[in-house]
């Protein structure tokens, strides 16, 4: 076993805090990898509090992880030692169900491992992320990163970017259409990047009117204050999709009325109480309301290379492993620009 | 004007009672038919007591209306006195937005005229639907009637029957999809019917076993009893479509989990209270909750030319006017088989 520095939560009520565990030896088709950047994802928060329930302890949270390839199996082809390399939020799935056949491995029929918080296709041995100097994953869950691209900035691609970019892909947004983006965070900047770079028309919905400098400095084109009525009714109808990152209770009606006949509002954010949708929301203009989940691992690659090749990362503020609770504190209020990742060398 | 003979409700709280009213005038483009028959939609029953609020008295309903051509204005091209014609829920649009020009009259960006509880395109006339014995509407919103079918039984397609077509063209329904069909009433019955023409493997979903052997006559593949959890099990992840035509509150996180991924849950009804949606009912999947919404004047007329083509009609029972009420009594308990039908010639 690979003796393992990382940080854990004990229970739903204590506190991240050092811990030293095992991984488990490189097989044949693992690779190894010295984690050097972290992302803080708001679901770490979520899943260490156990808001959704079925959390296991002890926990190392991260599933935004970077680094670089210490030691390979025998039988892996795809990576060498040396080579830069990522892992998001899934580390194995059924492989023989429709979806993973498919390259949808985020939805196996069977269940998918998470990176953290998950159990293994064993079915018994718990999952550990990347708040932690190293991890071992098998080599088919392990996605090039390129030498181009700031390392610490592609962290969040690996949960905040498949999760913007496969939606968009999915519903073929680009030139000719008008996006909403709600809500300006870690999805959301990347939203707006990629919706820049797909074609749309961006347009960020927001209820801070102090993020509207940052939105157009993203590339957005328009900023619209969503608490202001009369800015809201300035966009009434006029949307082809939205995309929406908020994870925090929302009234769905109010931004159903903003699409166009035969508009799309995609979910990617998990609020804790269920959304409360009037048919006539939907029936009014034939009107979509969808979810989507993070990306397969070939739409993961497709889409750290396209941002390789057209130089897209996330805006980061780097921070200090000790410092991790600030980091949270600050995510609950909004207070970040755009993802908190963790440099690895401070564990 | 036209004296005309109808039945009214005067307020939201009384009962549907004759009363003598009268139509305009048949204009240069107009039509003018004698109502033979008129299906009782539970749209009816909402907007008689305003519970979608808004309701407009004294009101005539009636929005599923057949008969015969009596005079037509001197401009009209499509009709002659003798044709069978028939109107469903809209008798107006503004006719230059963009949804108008492409045949989407349901989706007038302007507001169309309902046919009946609705205001002309003047902002000022109600209009007074089809428990009456004649009817003017301009020729560019009267359907043709084939004379190949029963047309009593004509009747509930101008709603009915629209309201499901519209929607499995829209997202394609047919040949190798599995489309369950929430509910087997007026919409549930039709839906049967189009899914099997359009060659999808058609399940029902009943709360009501009773219901079992006239799904299977209606051509239904499968039937499951809705609340038998061990029945539901076995169809979860399974269907492609699920056509919801339930206006009583109901649980779609249920259903949305027996859709398989990238699955499409289509309601057709409006239940009073808002849907309760939970984030990863949609996301686990990528599922879709969509709305349709009758269906424009082309398209209603290619399901009429359809439904000609191929012997398709509702199933109805016919009543009398004088019992109206009971039929609203019957309705709400469900005991219809599956479209009451008034013979508008007991006035």
């Amino acid at each position: 076993m690979i003796p393992t520095k990382g940080y854990a939560v004990q229970d739903a009520k204590t506190d991240l805090a050092p811990w030293n565990f095992e991984r488990r030896e490189v097989g044949p088709n693992d690779v190894q990898f010295d984690i050097q950047f972290c992302g803080v994802c708001h679901s770490d928060l979520h899943q260490i509090k156990d808001d959704w329930g079925g959390s296991i302890y002890p926990m190392v949270p991260g599933h935004e992880i970077v680094g670089k390839v210490i030691k390979v199996g025998s039988h892996v082809k795809k990576f060498k030692i040396g080579d830069f390399a990522g892992t998001g939020c899934l580390v194995d799935s059924c492989r023989t169900c429709e979806n993973c056949q498919e390259g949808l491995e985020q939805f196996c029929l069977n269940g998918f491992t998470a990176t953290y918080n998950g159990i293994e296709q064993d079915k018994k041995t718990p999952t550990y992320g990347g708040y932690s100097n190293t991890i071992v994953v098998h080599e088919d869950f392990v996605l090039h990163v390129s030498d181009k691209l700031d390392l610490a900035a592609v962290a969040p691609l690996l949960c905040a970017g498949i999760t913007t970019y496969s939606p968009m892909k999915h519903w073929k947004i680009g030139k000719g259409h008008k996006l909403a983006v709600l809500g300006l965070g870690g999805l959301g900047h990347m939203a707006v990047k990629f919706g820049v770079a797909f074609g749309a028309e961006v347009t960020v919905l927001s209820t801070s009117p102090k993020k509207e400098a940052d939105a157009i400095k993203l590339g957005a084109h328009k900023f619209v204050v969503t608490n202001d009525a009369e800015q809201l009714k300035s966009v009434a109808g006029n949307f082809n999709f939205i995309l929406d990152t908020v994870s925090a209770p929302h009234d769905l009606n109010l931004y159903l009325s903003l699409l166009k006949t035969d508009g799309v509002h995609i979910c990617v954010g998990v609020p804790p109480t269920p959304y409360e949708v009037h048919a006539f929301s939907l029936i009014g203009g034939r009107k979509s309301l969808v979810g989507s989940l993070i990306g397969g691992l070939p739409e993961t690659q497709e889409m750290l290379d396209y941002c390789a090749e057209h130089g897209i990362v996330s805006e980061i503020e780097m921070i200090h492993i000790k410092n991790i609770h600030n980091a949270y504190d600050r995510m609950i209020k909004g207070d970040v620009r755009y993802r908190f990742v963790i440099d690895m060398a401070t564990l």
